[in-house]
């Protein structure tokens, strides 16, 4: 586990990318800081299916959180970004082989714990939150589960659904911190009842599910800004 | 229609009833405003069953509204309040017929547009939004459709349910402008299905719902306050 590059500042960022020795082989991950002063609190961003650590959106949300004062980290999905094997791109027809193949839910889970292990080692731990939909939610859940670190989550657009929605119904229950749940109203990926399964499973009492009309992917940004706004609340 | 008492100001906020000339008789009202300043903004607030236009919570609300620097006003909704016909006061036995008795959702559509009438005489119209919750929806969705003049709309705790259950239904594709929508998700009175309904034919595409856990009348002190914060952001 080590960092892979200097770190460099932009527009009042720095980045820094680093590598984890996961079960499963390296993982690759990056993280987005304060320029200017240390980040007191750290959040966790769990790209979607077939995007990776660098996704668009993963840098937006990075640099809001950096915005509120935190340091956020990426790391690369199970056969996703840096880790996809040569052939096996993730996409709509082989996304659940892509998922185990790159070690489903409980490689995940020991990737997050290694990445947030790295990332605290040189450090007091800091408040930590996880922010993540869809695939960011199948990574995100469990890690949150079994990791008590993690105080607070932002999770969504997912279910009862996909490669391990029986895990994430077993671990659900589970979850105790406080969370929000954003649901997609016309979701055609994932469907809203199977959303809606899950959230009913969820074991915290403080969660609260925000539904919105459109598709998967078209979560409007003024949700996106709020769930920071929501973690940064929570995130003491 | 005309105002009943003087003005009477206490910690900042200042408070006058006053009465409308209602298809089926006299309906009482009151209305909150800053103690200090002209209030530039409008919320109409709309009562939950068996309660009244002075009921705690929406003497809450009015604050919360008034401390944004709107105006805020009640009246007593269809068999309610003031409006109690002697031995028919409103319970679960008799809701459906205390609501139908006192005008329903036409007496009701017309009590408020009176109001709004009365209210706006003296002045410029202003920006105006409803906020209203079970019953408060019962009555507000079909003002709002109504009356354009309301251009945001925060609803819920209702659905395909209760004496108005279908003019809900009939008129909620009708409702154009953003509102946000409140469920319970453990709702022992209307159930969450019932609401799901309501909310997927809203007609607006600017329309979000927030669903937390617990009971009817347990909406979290923070989604009430968050309620009033997003009226204040559209009531431009």
């Amino acid at each position: 586990m080590s960092w892979t590059t200097e770190p460099r500042t932009s527009d009042g960022i720095t980045e820094r990318d680093f590598v984890i020795d996961g079960p499963g082989g390296p993982v690759p991950g990056v993280s987005w800081s304060p320029g200017d002063r240390p980040a007191e609190r750290l959040l966790l961003l769990g790209h979607g299916g077939t995007a990776d650590k660098r996704a668009d959106y993963i840098g937006e949300v990075a640099k809001l959180a950096v915005g509120h004062g935190m340091e956020a980290v990426a790391i690369d999905g199970p056969g996703h970004g840096d880790r996809v094997v040569p052939g096996q791109a993730p996409g709509h027809d082989n996304f659940f082989e892509v998922w185990e193949r790159g070690g489903g839910t409980t490689g995940i889970v020991a990737d997050w714990r290694a990445t947030l292990d790295f990332v605290e080692s040189q450090r007091t731990p800091r408040p930590t939150g996880w922010w993540g939909l869809s695939m960011g939610t199948m990574m995100g859940l469990p890690v949150t589960v079994a990791d008590d670190r993690i105080t607070v989550a932002v999770l969504g657009l997912m279910g009862r659904w996909g490669p391990n929605g029986d895990d994430l119904m077993g671990l659900a229950p589970e979850l105790g911190c406080p969370v929000r749940f954003l649901v997609q109203w016309d979701d055609e990926i994932v469907p809203r009842s199977a959303c809606l399964e899950l959230f009913e499973v969820l074991g915290s009492n403080r969660k609260t599910l925000h539904a919105n009309p459109g598709a998967h992917a078209a979560v409007p940004a003024f949700e996106v800004v709020a769930s920071v706004e929501y973690l940064d609340r929570y995130l003491g």
